[in-house]
């Protein structure tokens, strides 16, 4: 211990993990993961190679699928939202987490959301999936819907979907529009695709009527 | 040559691949793309194994690529449709042929374009996205729109991708709501996000004032 060596610190086993799924998803922010190598991975954050076999004796796509279950959890995070206060500033800043988020690991996000090639499976759909079901649920538990029906799922789904589109496509355009204009028009499409589904569905009609319409 | 025989057809190449290719499409209707074998396609098409190996010598990849390259090929003579008459219309038949399309190959159609998981490779995805594109330049040039711009562009790509994930969904429901129930309520979600982008975009706006309006 002579004071003049470098001050590495001993990280937990939670720590260690977590600075590796970092540096795995910041080479995904550049590469697609079936060119990502543990090699890589050891060598962007500054370890031994033997050290990152250790945290994934699997290879790749185990750490594929680790970077993706994180990645996941981050956003599953954003959904928290306070069910206070009206209805579509709560939505608003669910689309900031999400967008900051989604900016944050940029190209990396693409190569999570639609697999790499050789590394899908349906444990990695499953973990996409997943997010997209808990999006859905806390649109619902917002929107104060017990049991949404068959319409009003279609219409949730459907603009989940589109904002994940959206999102693919802001990263491909150098992030343009900005994303606060981007959340603005997303939220008024949202307003919008539910003003049509109401035209055919009591459910959805209600809730317009109810919960939204103060606030439109 | 004896009368009694059974009248078996001589098909050509071509022929003879559409069949396969039609049986490989009717497994794929009900199993993962993965799941189908070479011998369960020779089965289906009631031919030989050596000829289904001898079309499809690259094995299970090269049959399920095929595969997906005939149902875009269908897929884009859904997108034919004269440049005459009102705008809306034009979409709703579109819509129809393209719905009959999904209806027809059902499950086989959520394999395809979900990609099997160990069958996926960036050709596939490069044919799937070939569809995407070619289902939104016929979009601008039906709107007689030669430079789309950014807006209207994102605008129509996040539509096409609800569409697909309507398509999926109406699959999984047991094809609820019918299909001419959806083809126009598809239609009007494209009227209503095109007028939420109209609000943000000149370009956007101007088509809304000028070809829509007379429509709607």
């Amino acid at each position: 211990m002579t004071p003049a060596a470098p001050a590495y610190r001993r990280l937990s086993v939670e720590e260690r993990r977590s600075q590796l799924l970092e540096a795995a998803l910041s080479l995904f922010a550049h590469r697609v993961p079936e060119d990502v190598s543990l090699d890589d991975v050891a060598e962007a954050a500054g370890v031994s190679r033997p050290l990152v076999y250790r945290y994934f004796p699997g290879g790749k796509q185990q750490l594929y699928e680790a970077a993706l279950r994180s990645a996941a959890d981050e956003l599953h995070h954003c959904f928290d939202e306070p069910h206070d206060g009206p209805l579509l500033p709560r939505l608003a800043r669910v689309l900031d987490r999400y967008l900051t988020f989604v900016g944050r690991h940029d190209a990396g996000f693409s190569a999570l959301l639609q697999g790499g090639s050789v590394v899908e499976t349906s444990r990695t759909t499953a973990i996409v999936d997943g997010v997209r079901r808990a999006a859905a649920e806390a649109i619902y538990s917002h929107l104060a819907v017990a049991e949404p029906g068959p319409r009003l799922r279609m219409t949730v789904r459907m603009w989940i979907t589109a904002v994940e589109a959206a999102s693919l496509i802001w990263l491909d355009e150098d992030k343009q529009p900005p994303a606060d204009e981007l959340r603005d028009w997303l939220v008024d499409q949202f307003v919008a695709v539910l003003m049509v589904t109401a035209a055919r569905d009591a459910q959805t009609a209600e809730l317009v009527r109810g919960a939204l319409a103060a606030e439109t």
